[in-house]
């Protein structure tokens, strides 16, 4: 593509500038507090792409969060990219963590540091500037949708409905995401393959109130031990769940796959020292790899009960609380892991306590096949832009929405993430780094270019 | 003793306002925020002493709260009664289950509810007035002295050297003590033993920051999943503790003895039903009375760590913490069992992760000798007062100072409690019976007529 860089290197201030403004309206999916700020973010996000040139915008009400469309058609018998992106981004807790206001952008060391810096907004706005590069250079190959939603964070709980609803609208040859990672800044990668979840919260109630932990302590079950006990309890000494049936779904990678899987560049040292543990953990019998990538997880997200102030206070609590939550790999379904697990925890708790098990959220799998046009274009434009080909990656994450897309609008994803596993997204401090963001822009138009020569 | 229950009947409103103006003082000894507070109790109290008529009254800084004392000695020859109690109280938390403020107290029921309405404002109040009573009508028939300490819900950290310090001022026959309960209202006790205390918190570090559960979930030691296996494993099926040694110590009830134990009336459907929980649960082989008064216990007092807030958040947390305390009984010596609870605990723990306990607080057990003078005149007392002999309880909590009295000072401790196991002490909405409030002034100069006939 002509002038594909100068244009870049001309405008690089206004884009951050820009993406400043989105990062600092703290559209937080998961607080109701910040519905609002969804409406902002939408409204904002709008206009940039108006001004890139979208032939038009509209702003969707769900029961929910509002889910932004815009589109530029040129020619409607020219192949369609769905671009899919998200706007909200995670709680910014533990706030004392941060070493600088997680709405608040700064640059340090070349990288954004900020709330969204990545995780979506970074990166769904390097979309946005390549396709007003493409518009404002003539060079635009093919009609182009946008789909931003606002409650990927909380398992976007209303896009598929609205999918449904306007699949014509929506109606593509393939939908293109920037939303997970690549192996390192000199190694570009394609997710091919996403985990599925599963999260419950469980809550056990013991006495009906707090009590007098002398008075009462040892006749009377505590529920944050019956808690930690049923947590324990689900899995084994090899890290295995001993949820009967949680394994009957999962598809056994053969020898040659996980072969394969284990030739992704991976130093077990410097992933130690970058999370700086002694040691991984993980079921027994399969790499680090392949515990990500292609085995289903077992991580208490969170767990609370009784006094967790400062100093020794004494009590034995009412109440007892967990987040649980179980990456699925393909073939697993979801709903039946999370309903085998609420069972399973009902089963085996005491008659000595009450115990509510809710799920909270779910999505399934998604592999992505390697053979198709999209995939081929997103290889060479990672080639052109990086001087080398990305590597095939199955991720440990989540995005559900992507199975839903396959099943309900029948469209293929093409995961071209420019993510870095330091760019801590979901914690305190995600940052993005300001190469990264450069490079997506550069990449993207590159893969339309390619995408449109193979149609 | 003349007129006892007329002067409490025509002063019963000024009793209550009195300890009401003690109660809106926020005395939370576990938060500095609240060291200022301490004083002003200190100072408000050392004012209703002196009113009372003792001959001088201090306040004396430690590293620490504040304790105070005063005294009148009538003659030096007489016997010495030491009344010991305290001001600090329990922070407030769960806030939102309290049905009043908890720092304003409020009369339902024929009940004062507010924090420290019980413990141990309450009830060390009762023996400031059953004092003034006896000076006002000049039948005080013994040396009297006040120690008022600010630090008992934290362990007393700092008494123990000041009785060491102030050993020939404290000098005394008996210390009396108003901190524990009663069976029933109908039904009079005296506690002659209390179990000990070691209390210890624990700390998981797992990866140096919060990790994205779908990345790294599966292959990286989730710090909660592993504190939950501490805990679990540090129990067996039958709820006990599994620690090599943990039971060494303790002192084995005869037979006979706990036939006695068990004849102390006690309904385990009332038990039940108070505290609404289907099954009771405890160590296996020991009734309910067993587990609490003979036994040591294990509980967690709080736990968390990783994501608390509302909704689906995923995470892989980088801490996890548990409070956890254990019930000592006579002859299981805290700081053993503390250190051998540490020990165990960083030897269990896999290597994925690093482990801190940091010991908090304890105290060792305590059996009162039920054959000295000083128990028969409370039995006498409590008699008189009620109509009933009382019976002698050994209660499941812990007063840790009252067996370090007895190492420190040489004295003996009676505890002649007042409260109700629904007056929820420690729990939102604690409570006082305005009826034990006044029962317990009334009962206390009958404890000094009798001492000081049987001396």
């Amino acid at each position: 593509m002509e002038n594909l860089k100068q244009y870049i290197e001309d405008n690089k201030q206004r884009f951050l500038d820009e993406l400043f403004e989105l990062i600092r309206i703290p559209s937080i999916s998961s607080l109701s507090e910040h519905k609002q700020d969804m409406y902002k973010a939408a409204e904002l996000w709008k206009k940039y792409l108006l001004d890139a040139g979208a032939d038009e915008a509209r702003i969707y009400d769900t029961e929910g969060h509002p889910i932004l469309y815009a589109e530029k058609i040129i020619d409607p018998k020219k192949p369609t990219v769905l671009v899919y992106g998200h706007m909200d981004v995670m709680p910014v807790d533990p706030i004392d963590l941060w070493e600088s206001e997680p709405f608040e952008p700064e640059i340090r060391d070349g990288k954004i540091y900020a709330r969204g810096a990545d995780d979506d907004k970074g990166q769904a706005f390097m979309h946005t500037k390549a396709f007003e590069f493409m518009v404002k250079t003539n060079q635009l190959p093919v009609n182009v949708k946008f789909m931003i939603e606002g409650e990927e964070e909380i398992g976007s709980p209303n896009l598929t409905k609205w999918c449904a609803e306007y699949k014509d609208m929506l109606e593509a040859d393939i939908i293109l995401v920037s939303d997970t990672g690549m192996i390192a800044q000199d190694v570009p990668s394609i997710t091919t393959g996403l985990r599925g979840l599963t999260y419950l919260q469980i809550e056990v109630t013991g006495p009906n109130r707090d009590l007098h932990s002398g008075l009462f302590g040892g006749a009377v079950a505590n529920p944050l031990n019956v808690l930690a006990d049923i947590i324990a309890k689900m899995t084994d000494e090899d890290n295995r769940v001993t949820i009967p049936g949680f394994y009957d779904d999962v598809l056994e990678a053969s020898d040659e796959e996980r072969k394969k899987l284990n030739q992704a560049p991976f130093s077990k040292e410097a992933y130690k020292k970058a999370i700086d543990v002694e040691e991984l953990d993980g079921e027994k019998g399969y790499t680090t790899i392949e515990r990500t990538g292609i085995r289903p997880s077992f991580d208490l997200c969170g767990m609370w009960g009784g006094y967790t102030g400062e100093g020794a206070k004494t009590v034995l609590p009412s109440k007892a609380y967990a987040k649980l939550s179980s990456r699925l790999v393909p073939n697993q379904d979801h709903e039946k892991i999370g309903k085998m697990i609420k069972d399973h925890i009902e089963k085996i708790a005491p008659k000595s306590v009450k115990v509510e098990v809710t799920p909270l959220h779910g999505g399934q799998a998604y592999v992505c096949p390697i053979e198709i046009p999209a995939y081929k274009a997103a290889e060479k434009a990672f080639e052109e832009a990086f001087g080398k080909m990305p590597v095939p990656v199955r991720s440990g994450g989540s995005i559900p929405i992507i199975s839903t897309f396959d099943k309900v609008l029948g469209t293929k994803s093409i995961l071209m993430g420019f993510g870095l596993e330091s760019d801590a997204i979901h914690s305190p401090n995600e940052n993005y780094p300001l190469f990264n963001f450069y490079k997506g822009i550069e990449t993207i138009p590159l893969f339309y270019k390619h995408f449109a020569e193979m149609k």
